[in-house]
């Protein structure tokens, strides 16, 4: 057990210390570090690295400062639209989700499409149909509302403005969250998880739920999960641009995720972040924007969490 | 204009001689020469490589005989959803569309997405609101009805059975239509649209649709359009696939498409086909099914079509 990992992130943007209030700061630096305990604590107990990727992305969902699960923001409709995907580094299986209300854990109905599913990826109505099959747990409207996402959407609603952001109109930020994972056997893991857009419409769906863009697992490369831009992260197939760069090109995986994020991603105009494990061990947590929300933790006693550049 | 050249797929599978009239096979051949002359002419005619892959997927939709569009297969409850994406090579834009009915032409609504929303993809009833808004055309039901595809939904109906093929109960094949071109101003595009597969449910979505999947262009490399078992695909994220050995590797258009569909699929147990063309005006079409429904065209002087490998 060495080696085992794990890193989570909880959105990237434009996050300045003067955006945060010492108790805000310290509120979501307490909640980072129970999410990334969530998953490290499980692949502590020989669990796999799906298991700690789905534990902490849960954590993440649950907590109403994330952009994912019980903090997502409200789309055009007032309602509350989210995606999500989990892949296995050791079998490529993957599954994902998108444009779906009600249920409490989309990662975990993620992992349910990957391993109850014949398919990759389920969509709006149906995939709650699959996720009620499945006997999923869903949550009344009021349990996803949130003052502040509230007036956030009252600002913007019935306008064609969006916000890529969960938390400030002044900010611009990305909010989805994600983690990544290395096991005591060896395998790596990635779960990516969103509530979307402020004021979205026409069905919008980002990088998250998408297999290569928002989300990748190879144990020959690495695990990815990616916060940002979502059109342009999807435009360069971000996450499976760094393991492609990682197999062809030799780079290691710091190298990479930097090459994609500093130069590779800005060369098209996007900006966010991403977090990545390989099975080494090595972790990054690589973003191009003032800050991003993030943790990390091995069994050689790194822990930390982290919000500013 | 001496490089201009076109490449479109209408489904790879078990297509053999024996499970074609030779009549049917005539319909075929004629249906697929119409649709590769449509954007070919857009070529000829110094449009540009996005034009000519819209003609010639909306000529594929509008026939029955392939499963997108007119011709999309039955799902679970019924109805059709369909796929469809787009992308260009000169500024990796991308538009694509998932889970919609009723749209005459996806593809055109993939475009209309990726030249007029600030999204690339739209899913459901948000991307019919939008379609709307666009003044897209709309049919009724009965413009999809065919029998054969009624019938196969019939055998099927109320079973857990789907298929991923829009033809024979017997044969297994992957409705799927695409093309790919180079135009007189040396930039490159790919489109795929898709109706899905028989009695398909849980709002399933496969790999037409997502860009670096199903469809990717880029005229550092190449463009491609993918048809196959479309959660292989995009477990395998193919056709960014293609576009990463060609940059990282080396490898020619030819070798990087049959690295890909002979091997690094296969090796995931995916099976299916894609068409690609380069920036100098190569084309590829490669598949490791028995059959490709298939055309390709250029200002050389090539011209033909073809069914069986």
């Amino acid at each position: 057990m060495s080696n085992i990992s794990i890193a989570i992130h909880g959105g990237a943007g434009t996050i300045l210390p003067s955006s945060l209030t010492p108790e805000l700061e310290r509120a979501y630096k307490a909640r980072l570090q129970e999410a990334l305990d969530a998953g490290y604590h499980a692949l502590k107990n020989g669990k796999t690295a799906i298991d700690a990727v789905e534990a902490s992305v849960a954590a993440l969902e649950d907590c109403p400062l994330f952009n994912a699960g019980k903090g997502s923001v409200f789309t055009s409709e007032g309602t509350h639209e989210m995606d999500a995907s989990i892949m296995d580094g050791a079998s490529l299986n993957a599954g994902a989700v998108s444009s779906i209300t009600g249920v409490k854990n989309p990662i975990q109905l993620s992992r349910l499409v990957m391993e109850h599913s014949d398919h990759v990826f389920l969509t709006g109505k149906g995939a709650e149909d699959f996720a009620r099959h499945m006997k999923c747990e869903f949550e009344e409207q009021d349990y996803f509302f949130d003052e502040l996402r509230h007036q956030q959407w009252l600002s913007v609603k019935g306008t064609d403005k969006f916000q890529l952001d969960h938390s400030s109109l002044a900010d611009k930020k990305f909010g989805t969250v994600g983690a990544v994972a290395l096991d005591q056997h060896g395998n790596v893991a990635a779960a990516t998880s969103t509530g979307g857009m402020t004021n979205k419409k026409y069905g919008r769906v980002g990088d998250s739920p998408m297999i290569g863009a928002g989300n990748y697992a190879n144990n020959a490369t690495c695990a990815v999960s990616c916060t940002g831009s979502g059109e342009y992260f999807i435009r360069a197939v971000v996450a499976y641009d760094v393991a492609c760069l990682i197999e062809h090109k030799g780079l290691t995986l710091q190298e990479a995720c930097k090459e994609v994020i500093q130069n590779r991603l800005i060369k098209i105009g996007g900006d966010g972040g991403l977090i990545a494990v390989d099975t080494s061990g090595n972790i990054s947590l690589e973003f191009n924007t003032e800050g991003m929300y993030r943790g990390r933790r091995n069994a050689q006693g790194l822990n930390e969490v982290a919000i500013f550049s």
